[in-house]
């Protein structure tokens, strides 16, 4: 089998990832952070840890500013449902994944005033137009890094700038690139940066998290039991415990941590280099293949390893579907989340198929895939 | 090491449970729901075999109203803020949880009315009590079934009578309870039944669920990508793709899956049996040892498998740091996030020790325990 839906969910993870796992849940399984006795302390051990990690890959000063989540989705209606007030404005773009459109549709309806700013297929959101859309009430910008239908690479640092210079909050939705593009947030001026666990930083699904800025305060989107501050009715106010209600997905933590241990180990920058390079020799390819219509920025512009395209005169649904029946070739077809990135694209309602490369996927994989590709083309 | 805080999260798990979350992250780590190729479709399975079994244990007619949250905290605010509205009045007890007491704070200061019935710490909230505090705007009965602190059972059964004579929406946190007690959502009246997915289900950290009645419409907690229906700036209408954006633990809830098999497969009533002979033995040791302090139900009495006490003179963390310290045994001691449990027991601020027994323990475990006790009970 050859999987190209790692803009879904990596896989394989590396081996230590599932070690991390089955050793937490077979000798820390206890809650962290609650009891006093050996095993929670090993559990909250754990959290620390990847905590830490977390706050090293992404420069964050202070590791509890790292609040964990079941994944990206809940990270961003965190951000986004925690900070909002109606009359407030928020400005984004036509390329948003619905985990970031629909909390925003839902503000909307609570008096929140949107601006969703036509995101160019070859270049996403130009700062000019950042700036032009400032409003005296804005209180948001909230954009990803990079596409997931389309792998187009915002400019985040000089958006970022902007933000901080008029005293916006700037999040940012890095579920397609964390762990394989540089993210720093004091560089890059992010105040709230969500990531998802178990795309590029390798860790089980059921992981992701909200980096959150010193002094910015959320409501909190989940209320409860926080193992410290217990006499009081109402949330503490420090981080983490302010955001974490509830027990802790402590295994797939470990693996998270596991797996962002991976990638120090090999290096963010070699992790890198082959996905670009792989994804280079995917666009070789298909450009070559007559009938594939590629969308996305154009080639020798820097994107994420995610590829949309089509073939002419066919469904998408129909050619993942044959990849995967014929060839063994997992892909994914439709509208990826993000129907407003298809608007743009002019595929909407039906789509695209989407390759979406990893670490683990090698040149030989791309190679047949691309005869694949060749072979539904030709029929 | 005897491990007493199954409370928390049980400990340790079937071996199936670590099997099938290992195996679900090595041959079926794709996103569920999501993609149409094979692995995607496998995953889909785990999720919806899980949906299942939840389904089967508490006599759920349609597997699809059961929810799949992170933990029993989220599926209690879920449930809270989805529902209540400025204007409607809760009907809640004195012995709950921060998990309920805390999202219903919040709900407060947002113009929802609260009674907290004084809960009694022998027989939990009588039934007369919760008829006698209903109101013409009251939507919301939310109580748990056992409490965390006690043990101490609340009458489902003849409030959820209560709750539907009176049209009223009955809410059960079964934290203490699923896996262990019999709960029949039909039986009982019960229209939300929020569970936990570490505890008495034997599944690993990171789940949970509610169950939702059918034609109970909730505001969604969190919205984002649901696979489904990604062309709408809204929510999905249907279950449980309103609930449940964003890619769900998939390895968890492989191990949940087998968490309940184990379940189906030794019978619930074995386990509650073995858990009540263990609580019995452990409640006579307690109440021979001088200068212990036994809080909850008096004997005789049903109840879950939490001890909550104390050595006369002796601060409870002290003691729990001793029996872990001295005698490998690991216990919680504090308010255990149910602060006004303990102001109804008068064990506020200081708290109680608390004992968790599960279907891995054994009798020798509860004798060694005691002896410990009593020795820590005579210095």
């Amino acid at each position: 089998m050859i999987y190209l839906d790692n803009a879904a969910t990596t896989w394989p993870k590396p081996e230590s990832v599932y070690q991390a796992v089955d050793q937490c849940m077979r000798k820390k399984g206890a809650n962290p952070g609650r009891s006093g006795h050996h095993m929670s302390l090993m559990a909250g051990q754990i959290i620390f840890e990847t905590r830490e990690l977390i706050a090293q890959l992404f420069n964050i000063a202070d590791p509890y500013q790292v609040i964990f989540t079941a994944n990206a989705t809940e990270a961003l209606n965190l951000g986004i449902k925690g900070l909002l007030k109606s009359g407030d404005h928020v400005i984004t773009s036509s390329f948003e994944h619905n985990s970031v459109a629909r909390p925003l549709e839902r503000m909307r309806t609570q008096g929140v005033e949107v601006t969703k700013l036509p995101a160019l297929e070859s270049q996403g959101v130009l700062p000019a137009q950042v700036e032009e859309a400032i409003q005296s009430n804005t209180r948001l910008i909230v954009l990803s890094h990079a596409s997931n239908v389309t792998g187009v690479l915002n400019p985040i640092r000089e958006i970022g700038k902007i933000a901080q210079d008029r005293g916006i909050v700037f999040m940012v939705d890095s579920a397609q690139t964390a762990g394989t593009f540089p993210i720093d947030v004091q560089a890059m001026g992010i105040d709230l940066l969500a990531f998802a666990g178990h795309k590029g930083l390798l860790g089980p699904q059921g992981t992701g998290g909200l980096y959150i800025r010193e002094n910015l305060n959320l409501i909190p989107l989940k209320e409860g039991g926080t193992g410290g501050n217990s006499e009081f009715l109402t949330q503490p106010k420090i981080c983490p415990d302010r955001y974490e209600s509830g027990t802790l997905n402590t295994p797939g933590i470990a693996g998270l941590g596991a797996g962002i241990g991976f990638i120090f180990q090999e290096g963010l920058m070699k992790i890198r280099e082959k996905e670009r390079i792989l994804t280079e020799r995917l666009l070789n390819g298909l450009e070559e293949i007559p009938g594939v219509i590629l969308y996305g920025p154009p080639r020798g512009i820097e994107r994420a390893p995610v590829i949309s395209w089509n073939i002419e005169g066919k469904e998408p649904s129909e050619v993942s579907f044959l990849l995967d029946k014929m060839f063994d070739i997992e892909t994914r077809s439709g509208l990826h989340c993000a129907p407003d990135a298809h608007r743009t694209l002019g595929t909407f309602i039906r789509g695209t198929v989407r390759l979406g490369l990893g670490y683990f996927n090698t040149k030989e994989e791309v190679d047949q895939c691309l005869e694949a590709i060749a072979s539904i083309a030709r029929e």
